[in-house]
């Protein structure tokens, strides 16, 4: 990495600045608010980094995310459309789940992704990691391509109403910059996605792409 | 959008499908229970799509995320350093922040750029709005270009302990690839800014490319 560039202080009485890797933050107690099946809500008594006493409200997520652009013999990417409760209102995405610890999240992106669409695939990818979102909660995710599909038949969560469509892949980056797919995770695996593939959106092969030394 | 692709039904007895927005959840209850100044956490009691009795925990976020990939003149990103108290460890950023609802999400943007760094930019575009995570929140974001950079003094919130520092952005795109920038909204803003600039990461103005008809 490039060295730090000096910038100027904006606290002349701030400590020494703490090491990159020292935790700054002290807590002090901490209380189970709420939890469920998905998540845990923890509030934190703490020691801010100004030295004040302060509280912190943590999400933790149960499980991992796990995001999956699939894409087809003809280019066409698999998109799952649903109900979003939190959101309220419909919103299209790749196909995307949680999977418990102790669960490969590899092996996790293959159930989802065959539960939800009854899609198998014969070639994955790791396209990237991401932590969303970091100032409130600790979930992490991780991101796949998968080509090589094959159709089956979708099981999905009873509290899953789910539709598939499969939509070329020019065109689903046409939806993201229309704003049709407003779902981060989404958005960030297409973007992943596109970058691998070019300017001209020509089709990577995972298995060669894996092996290579192009920036991934 | 293309038609939707005809899927097999994984599910024979399922009554019709509802139009695509109509919400096939019903809430019944709303519990209080957690709260701090900057996320609400309510327990429902649902009829879930399949009719079956269910709950949902939603985390409402009191204010909206805006990030900046704000770029100077010599092509370098401004990042930001801290440690993450969520995920226990320190973590390189484009300047993040939220803003309280009431404010203009481009005002906010322009008041966390100069707070966490003393700069200010001269040209402002967005390129795209996000939901992150949607399965268990309902917070949304909103992304800027920002060129043009002025440094001033930077005024970070008493629970910020930042560094900033200012990388080529062949380098930050590359940072990425290492998985060093893990967090999700820096990343889809970057993988933005990297799909409008083309394979060869040459540099747009954001004001002619706000009136271009080319992608986003």
């Amino acid at each position: 990495m490039p060295d730090p560039e000096p910038t100027p202080s904006s606290r002349s009485a701030a400590p020494e600045p703490v090491a990159a890797n020292d935790n700054p933050w002290r807590r002090h107690s901490r209380r189970l608010a709420y939890e469920n099946p998905w998540i845990e809500v923890h509030h934190d008594e703490v020691t801010r980094p100004d030295g004040q006493p302060g509280i912190y409200g943590v999400v933790h997520f149960r499980g991992r995310a796990v995001g999956i652009v699939a894409i087809d013999d003809e280019d066409r990417v698999v998109l799952v459309g649903q109900f979003r409760y939190t959101m309220g209102h419909y919103s299209w995405e790749i196909p995307e789940g949680g999977v418990p610890e102790g669960e490969d999240p590899l092996e996790g992106a293959r159930r989802e992704l065959r539960e939800e669409t009854g899609v198998e695939a014969s070639t994955w990818r790791e396209i990237g990691g991401l932590e969303i979102p970091n100032s409130i909660s600790d979930e992490i995710g991780f991101m796949y391509l998968a080509t090589g599909l094959t159709q089956g038949t979708a099981e999905p969560d009873p509290t899953e109403d789910l539709r598939v469509r499969r939509v070329p892949f020019t065109e689903v980056m046409a939806m993201v910059d229309r704003g049709e797919i407003p779902d981060a995770l989404s958005q960030l695996a297409l973007e992943r996605v596109a970058r691998l593939r070019g300017s001209s959106y020509e089709a990577v092969d995972p298995v060669d792409a894996a092996g290579s030394s192009e920036p991934r």
